[in-house]
Parts: structure tokens; sequence; C-alpha cells
């Protein structure tokens, strides 16, 4: 269904994609000035349902690339998130006509409403993964065969780039070491498609989804009822820990934030790793929960969701667990996102702690 | 002077393409297989002196990037090569007119040809800096403001990208960490310039002075006169050192063959620093030429330029210096390829020993 997304949007939306965004995407709340001062500045944003799309639009998604630890520090200018749209155009059939986001997440949620505004186009109410992942490759069009490129990037200097990849693991490696090289963090458009293959490949409503969630939390604050439940409950998904940060081990390497937090709750001690977003949630010694299933961490009482780069010894906090779309559950998806990809030796688990099994049977 | 460049002169050519690429632009055998290949199957290369190439013409220049130690095990394809300059014409006012080089040194005198040869288009004689250096900024057009990007670049799998950045070394910066990225051997096209713009930003006639000190070079062995004497007097130079190499250490870091090797003559030990080229020439801790003037190393009896990755233990060499185009003496020019900007704490010492200093008199 198509709406339009105005200012009073965007705080509930940041805070549902901070939960979609499983810790990664960079802090909501910078996130949300962005798309506000956006939409104040150039007008609301029509949104446009997957299903409504034309079959001959030409749809690119706009997206920041880095480490979120840097990008909270270093805001794009509307410019900057422009530039490599323009920089797309070229190497296109026609102009651009719709904005799509490449995941639901802090930053990469709201970096597309600016590009929207600024540029006055539609943006579609969907993305390419219903939640985040690290690494560009990682969306539902790379399993249809969706390439990547042409792809265009642009830092905050003025220096912009156009690849073109023979595989979208190919795009990532060479966005990521011109993206480190840029000061980790830089500006992309990306995966360019018509509106005719858009159906098959993106996750729906997904900024619907995320303002719900963001709703939700808001609301059940209001009404001192426990926000997190709420968020549970709209998710279709699980409360898995409660407890206390009692340490965070964090670096900012290859581009990523990477680290590990652990929580001590009631339960023992649940250990959470992550690479821009949280990948493994692990009691014990215990796999609970891997990627590509969803693993959020909120602020225990607020329900404020949590990013990694925000985690901090003390804080009370509660861990949630969803399912991903159903899509990420091939066997190709899950060497795609699966926990190996990452460097985690364990099979895929699922939200509801089901282990993830080939058709052979042999755990993927 | 307009000539036609036939597989006969690739010998010659790339032997002195050796000597003035001062050891680094890989092997000069293995860029003379290409070229004289390239010759072979697309018919000789129309060479065009600068001063002959129309107002009007589009030049590009077209080179290998990467550590030479990588270079010689990864020859690119014909596609590989012309590739770049495809993909930079549509940054361009109209289609590219001639082919040139950046430098001239091993395969970077002769993958332009290669260019030349199979796109059809005339070759400049010609080229940006009169000898090697290890990065692309690093080339006399830098100093008139010419900037590199549009830049295109390729590597062996069919990845290709296009820059366009704020200078040029953030052109070096950002395709060097792709290069690396892409196995530490990608083409390049570079640098597109309008022909009225090449006369006051090129080296005249360097591939003819590379073809008459490689014959030189032939015909004083065939005439059992000395080919290393006969090199000096060709190049304006002198005679610095003979000796037998008795260490080696280089490592490939960054995507550059990066060490240093010494000498053991009668005049005592004589220590080459380079950087995929010999940058700074030291007998027993006096500094006797360093860049921007040229160091090379050629084998004691018969003349042959050894590069810096062909340097072995046991080796019985001679090295000479020459001066560099008087362009790379300016203060401007000392800043981007003198030796403070490799780490070597010296002041630039010209090939005659004489130390530059700028105008305050302070050594640069």
């Amino acid at each position: 269904m198509a709406w339009t997304m105005t200012p009073e949007h965007i705080s509930n939306l940041a805070r549902g994609a901070a939960v979609f965004g499983t810790g990664g995407g960079g802090d909501p709340y910078i996130g949300a000035l962005l798309a506000r001062q956006a939409l104040n500045r150039h007008g609301d944003v029509a949104m446009v349902s997957v299903d409504e799309v034309p079959q001959d639009a030409t749809i690119v998604m706009v997206a920041m690339m880095g480490a979120p630890t840097v990008m909270v520090e270093k805001l794009p200018s509307f410019d900057e998130v422009i530039g490599p749209v323009r920089a797309i155009e070229p190497f296109l059939d026609g102009p651009v006509t719709h904005i799509a986001c490449a995941e639901v997440g802090g930053v990469n949620s709201t970096i597309p409403i600016v590009a929207a505004a600024a540029l006055g186009l539609p943006l579609i109410d969907g993305d390419a993964m219903g939640r985040a992942f690290p690494e560009l490759q990682m969306v539902l069009p790379t399993l249809s065969g969706v390439s990547a490129t042409p792809l265009a990037f642009a830092d905050d200097k003025g220096n912009t780039g156009v690849l073109n990849t023979v595989d979208n693991q190919w795009a990532e490696r060479i966005a990521r070491v011109a993206c480190v090289e840029m000061g980790c963090s830089i500006m992309l458009s990306l995966f360019p498609q018509p509106g005719a293959q858009l159906r098959d490949t993106m996750v729906r409503d997904s900024l619907t989804a995320c303002l719900r969630v963001g709703e939700a939390i808001a609301a059940a604050r209001d009404a001192n009822e426990d926000p997190v439940a709420r968020a549970v409950h709209l998710l279709a998904g699980r409360d898995l820990f409660a407890g206390k940060v009692v340490d965070v081990e964090r670096a900012t390497t290859t581009g990523f934030a990477r680290g590990s937090a652990r929580i001590q709750g009631e339960l023992g001690v649940l250990e959470l790793s992550f690479q821009n977003e949280h990948l493994m949630a692990v009691l014990d010694g215990a796999v609970l929960v891997t990627t590509p299933d969803l693993i959020m961490v909120l602020e225990h009482d607020s329900g404020e969701p949590i990013t990694t780069e925000g985690l901090r010894y003390g804080q009370r906090v509660r861990v949630i667990s969803a399912p991903s779309d159903e899509r990420w559950h091939s066997p190709a998806a899950l060497a795609l996102v699966g926990p190996a990809y990452f460097g985690y030796d364990v099979p895929s688990r699922r939200y509801d702690g089901a282990v993830e099994h080939t058709k052979t049977g042999v755990p993927v």
C-alpha cells in the first residue's frame, strides 16, 4: 500500500529499524536526525510497496558501507548521499525512478530516505535482507543471481568510483578495501534492478514493519507495559535472556566492528559474537541462535535497541531472537550468511533452537 | 618524427626501457614477448611524436599497476589490456585517439604497445616520467595539475572499475588497495589528456631514447666494447660502482616490491634501496645519488639491465646513474618523488653528487 513518509514517522521507524538491524547499521538516533532533516528540507517521501512498482521502473539501493563505529562520527552530507545515484545513472538504461533500502538497520534504513527526499524520488517499502548483514553480497537478490554492479561509491572528500564485477563477492571485496582506505565510511548506490524483477528479490513492507515495531515499543512504554515483550510478540520471536553486560570486546578491523559481549544473568552467562551485527548467541557453551535468524539486544526496561557499538559494561539488557526471512534458510543462503561464513564452526541454529540440516541430513 | 614500431624494434626497446626503468616495471623479457605477439597479431604501430599530436586528439595512458614480482607471473591478456581503455571512454568527450606510456620501464613501456596494436591506435613517442616511479601520481602531468582520473582499472578475472578522485594521490590510494585486493597486478587506463595539453606535460621521444640505449648496449657487445660505458655515455650519466651482489632483502608489501641490496666492490659496499625502482645508492654510509635522478643496475659484462626483482646473490654488476628530466628537480617535484617521500631521511642528491637545495638554501 502506498503511503507518505513524514518527519513524524522517523523516530519510530529508526527505533524499529535498529531492532531489525540486530545491532548493526549504526546509531539509530544519528540516522533519524539525518532523515528528519532531509524530509524537512525536501518534503515528504512517497512510499511504494514492492507490488506497486511499475514493471519498467529502475530501482537502485542506497546504503552506507563501513564500520558503524566510524559512521556515527562521520555523517554524510546530502551531496554525498545522492552522489553515487548520479554516478551510476550513465550505466543504466534510464534514469533512476525509485530508491530502495539494502537492509533494515539504523543508518541504512534512514539514509535511503535522505536519498529519496533529496532526489524527489519514491522509496520502496521493502529491503533486500529483512534484517542487516555486514557484507554487501549478503542480500536476497544475490541468491536470485542479481548483480550488485554497476555499483557507485563516494566519500566525504568528493572521491567517487563505479565498479563492474564478475560476482557480488568481488564487488564487496573491492568496495570494502576502497571503503577502508577512504576512511571506513562511504556511500553506495548498488543493485540496480528493473521493477519487473523486484517482486521476487525483496522483502516486502519492511519499513512498515520497522515503524510498527518502533511504535509498539513506544506505546508499551507509555502504557507501562513491557516493551520487550511487545516487540517479541510482533516479531513472532522469543525472549532469550536477561542480564547485565559484564564484558565487551570490540575492534574495528578490515572495515568492520568485530567483537563479542558477555552478559551475566540468572540463567548463566550469554556470549554474543558480532561483526557489525549480532551473529551468534551462546549460553554457557550451548549455541542458542545463530545467523541468519535475528539476535537483538534491547534495553531491559525501555526496550530501546542497543547497537553493537553502543554496548557498554553495566547495561541491563534483554536479548531476544526472531525468525529471518525464510529464503535465508536454503543451503545456498546458509553458505552466504550462515555461521560458517563468519568463522564460527557451528551448525546454523534457528531462533527457536532448531538446528539447520541440509537435505542430506548433515548440519550445514 | 613519426615512425613505425615493428616486432624487430621490440628487444632493443625493451632492453633500453629496462635501463630507464631503474629496476622497476618488471622483467623486460616478459614485456617484450607480449608486445611482439601483439604486433605480429595486429600489425605494426604508428609512432607519433609529442609535437605531431593534433590539438583535439584524446590521449590516455595505459599501464600495469602492481608489484613487479607478481606481474612477471601473471601476464595480462589482450582483453585485459584494452578493457580499461574501453571503460574510460564513456567519461571522455570523444573516443580515445592515441595511447601513451605513463613511464619507461620494463612492462610499462611495452604494455602500451600491446594496447595500441590491439586497438589499432597510434602510440605517443614519449612518456610521463622519463623514467619509472612506483606510484601513479608520480608523473609530470601531476605537477601541471592534470588529473589522473577518470581512471579505469581491470583485472584478469573481468572485474573493472572507474575512479574520479579529488587529487592524484587519492587515485593512487584507492587504485592501489583495489590492486592489492585483486591480486597485486591490474591494468590501468588513466590521465586522459587533449593533444593541446600534451606538449607541456610529457617527456618527448622517450621510446626512441629507449630504443637507442638498447641498440647501443647490443652494438657494444657485438663490437667487444664495454656496453655499460656506451650506455653511460648515451645517458650523459656516470659510472657509480662495480661489484658483486652480496645481499638482497625483498618483501612484497602493500602492493610494492620493497627492499635493499648490498653490492661489494673495490670501493667498499654500496647499498641500494628500492621500492619497485632503485631510489637511493649509499656507499659506506655516504649518499651518492637519490631519486629523482636515475640509478640503474646493469650486468657487469653484457650491460643487460637487472630489475629489482631480478637481483640475485653473486651477480657481478655495474651501478650507473643519470640525470632525470629537469622538471623533477623543482621543490614541488621533490616533494612528490624526492627521498623524503619514500621515507629516506636525506636531502635529494643528483647523479653528479650535488645536493638539492631549495631557494632558501635548506636541503629539501
